[in-house]
């Protein structure tokens, strides 16, 4: 089926966003040449614009100024606790339960040695800098469980050895709802090392 | 959870897709804050140069000229045989089933006095002249099965009286793959009325 390049380009820009397939990507193509002048030139600009989105100066969170809502937060500065996170999304997940009271430090992603992403890409220095410079006392590694993932937590425990501080990670086990019967070896092996007295 | 408003713009804009929830909406926003300063402006640029994409005169499909690639075949107006589809995605379902050799119409909808939609917002004078200008022999309609399609079926058969034009609706009955046990009493009741000697 011959569409006009001008469909093509925006399905090929669809497609570019994990999880939206080739149909999904031609159906939201397709909705979009119905829109108003107006309506597209708006979400046209409201994209654009996404490049100019401003990230704290510390945490690297989206922000509207220097410091974000949260590093700006007196009473969660003096918790002394940081919860470093992969992405936002994750970040969003950790806020959304409303248990965790400290500030966040966005990592951007894991170690991937394959993908030639270092501790220099991650920019962990700083992160080691500014733990030390805003007195953290507890580092919660929110980081997901994967080779890449472990190995990133590894690095960063490494980094503050011989500091007063104290670095976990998030539990792993069977997730609320779930079934031993229907989850896979890993987590369950997870879950007997994650056995605690009760 | 407070977003800078970039992000809940952007976001906005993703909810006005149909099938687009506020969780997909978030989720490929996120990935969008992601991407390069170029691959932005040019997604950007994409979009907005929908609002300029050009119509076929005579259907109404997409073209990048006066007319589309199937209005100036002239094999396909030999066949003297017009499909009437309310979309341009029914027109690509029926195009890629390969069996349609005539040329198409785009009607943009079906009548519906509830939202104001009537003959004049479908321009069905333009269609009728048209057959009679394209001395077409056969209409097919295909709309799909409604009460408004209905409507809009009869409306048109209706202003081809007199013409010696053959006017066809599309079949009606059991999908392909389909099963009696799981099908409502609507289409099993389309599927005894269309029933064919065999």
């Amino acid at each position: 089926m011959k569409l006009p390049k001008k469909i093509d380009d925006v399905i090929h820009f669809f497609q570019k966003i994990p999880g939206v397939g080739p149909k999904t990507a031609l159906r939201q193509s397709l909705v979009l040449t119905k829109w108003k002048k107006d309506e597209l030139k708006a979400f046209s600009m409201a994209l654009d614009s996404l490049s100019t989105l401003e990230r704290c100066e510390d945490c690297g969170l989206f922000s509207e100024g220097t410091l974000c809502h949260i590093c700006s937060h007196e009473e969660r500065k003096s918790e002394s606790t940081l919860c470093v996170v992969e992405n936002i999304s994750d970040f969003m997940a950790i806020e959304s339960s409303r248990q965790f009271m400290g500030v966040y430090h966005v990592l951007g992603g894991v170690l991937n040695p394959l993908l030639g992403i270092g501790p220099d890409e991650l920019q962990i220095d700083r992160l080691i800098k500014r733990i030390k410079r805003d007195d953290i006392k507890t580092v919660i590694l929110a980081v997901n469980p994967s080779v890449e993932g472990d190995a990133t937590c590894s690095y960063i425990r490494q980094e503050l050895i011989g500091d007063p501080i104290k670095v976990e990670r998030i539990g792993f086990g069977v997730p609320m709802g779930g079934s031993l019967e229907y989850l896979d070896v890993l987590t369950i092996s997870k879950a007997l090392e994650y056995a605690r007295e009760i």
